[in-house]
């Protein structure tokens, strides 16, 4: 399965929307497509916006009479997704060498996610092995990093997969991650369909089950990386962490290089976006709370790099826990 | 507004499952129709269900042919509930004496409550203000402690409801409370009913918020307290705990006596009920996960002594975290 690809003169994309009550490919051929995909999150996820932000530059070339001005109008789609734009930029520089050409460097860019996330898979459940010395383990994950938020294989998703490929995988435990619910519909989707051993949890049951040794590892994806270790990832990644630490689990960030911001020094520094209210305040479109509630709504956090055991990336492995740095 | 109350020969109960959206009162004169109703949680909360399992036992001598098996399957209902299995079993005392001794009882386990509530209303608003140093203090807490957990005003929320009518609250910070969701639907109802200020977060959020000095102070009821000052709580409350610990926030235990149990000297002999997956994977009748998706659904965790600045009760301040025993 590839959640976006290039396929006879179009992109393909799994509709997450949809999921997981169905899952529908949808073809896009226009900028104005590919522009409404994105704003109602038919693709999201990091390295998938990076590459839809590319493709969508070659649909500019080939079918805009402005395509500077397209590529822009995709650029501004979702304005916090800093690998959209890094896609269409990245695609951009190619403008003057025609429509092949920066469909070859799109191309190019999912192929390297796709080796990137392989990378990291292997990567990762080496280290998990290591880390625990088990043979078999139960890891525990919140949202969805997977292929849906990639290519086709995921990154912290992705260590789970190369680790159930392996016969390793004794049980994924996966937070159903509120508001939006990412790790409830889509990653239980991903696991259903490796056929991988997983049950669900409440987020807040994360902490709780780690000091009861129900885990032997927690694998998380990034949002940004600070020089320091310092990892932004969806709201509650912090708590799992501090629960890692408590119960001696081995807490491991894995995350393309691409994540990692030098520009950055501390997690201190890390902007964080407050999302509607609304999303707390419902679940899949049910109203919770009662008329008139209001709900304050963090979509990330900050681990401090000294509850970070271990980052992984497609290059190499760092310790920040011990004091190594990016 | 009494939570529950005997009316006119019946138990009359706020059915809390239909809340926020319609404020409902039940009639229960039967054991089984009590434990059902205990079971599905239309009552809820450790003193609503003391003064459930007393008035239950009355029902018992009143309507069946085996008062003392009947009152132990209302007991049974609940496994972790302990004030559910003392109500049941101070209103067995009396077994002998028929019908209106067990009542009178039952009625004035409800009188103690509800002057329990008060009294630990003003002496943990008293102890916040001593801890926190501040005359204007924001509040994070989790599931239901209020009136509708009790008979008239609550535990920790009691609590924040007594800062509140000083003029000393800024906020409440109320986490939803997975998977029923006591926090988005009960506690929000009732910080709206008090016209309190407040906002609703994320579960996994609290941990976070602590460390960006979003509040001075957490409060928490407790289901069971043991000797030792360990506490099981609605899931959450331990990640809420490492949290305060990380940031040095100032975390609060208030519960009645009757949660106290000396008989479990530590936290790891409590047993922690685990309830059906379906709570986990739905949220308000809504489906939330794939067909074929399971969940692991533990209702309560321990928070250790170690963490805990301190339990109040209608009694005593207790400081676990500095070696005082209970």
């Amino acid at each position: 399965m590839r959640t976006i690809d290039w396929v006879d003169g179009a992109i393909e994309l799994v509709d997450q929307t949809a999921l997981p009550d169905e899952y529908r490919l949808i073809r896009v051929d226009t900028v104005d497509g590919l522009v409404e995909a994105v704003r109602r999150l038919a693709v999201r996820g990091a390295p998938a916006l990076g590459i839809a932000g590319a493709l969508g530059v070659a649909l500019a070339v080939r079918g805009e009479p402005d395509p500077a001005a397209a590529a822009a109008r995709l650029r501004a789609a979702r304005p916090t997704a800093v690998n959209l734009a890094r896609g269409v930029d990245e695609a951009l520089k190619l403008l003057d060498d025609g429509f092949e050409a920066v469909l070859a460097r799109a191309l190019q860019i999912m192929a390297d996610d796709v080796a990137a996330c392989r990378a990291m898979g292997e990567r990762g459940a080496d280290l998990v092995r290591e880390l625990t010395g088990r043979d078999k383990v139960r890891i525990m994950t919140i949202c969805n990093t997977g292929g849906l938020a990639t290519v086709e294989r995921g990154t912290a998703l992705g260590v789970i997969q190369t680790l159930h490929e392996r016969g390793q995988l004794v049980e994924a435990l996966a937070l159903e991650t509120r508001p939006l619910l990412q790790g409830a519909r889509l990653t239980a989707w991903e696991l259903g369909r490796m056929d991988a051993p997983y049950r669900l949890i409440a987020d807040s049951a994360g902490p709780f089950l780690l000091a009861r040794g129900h885990a032997d590892a927690v694998l998380i994806g990034a949002d940004r990386i600070a020089a320091d270790g310092d990892t932004a990832n969806k709201i509650g990644s912090y708590a799992l962490a501090l629960g890692a630490r408590r119960a001696g689990v081995p807490f491991l960030v894995v995350a393309p290089e691409t994540t990692v911001d030098l520009s950055t020094p501390t997690g201190s520094a890390i902007e964080i976006e407050e999302r509607d209210p609304a999303e707390v305040l419902c679940a899949r479109g049910v109203r919770l709370a009662p008329e008139g509630a209001d709900a304050l709504n963090p979509a990330f956090d900050v681990t401090p790099h000294d509850l970070v055991t271990a980052i992984v990336t497609e290059r190499r492995v760092i310790r920040p826990g011990l004091g190594e740095r990016l």
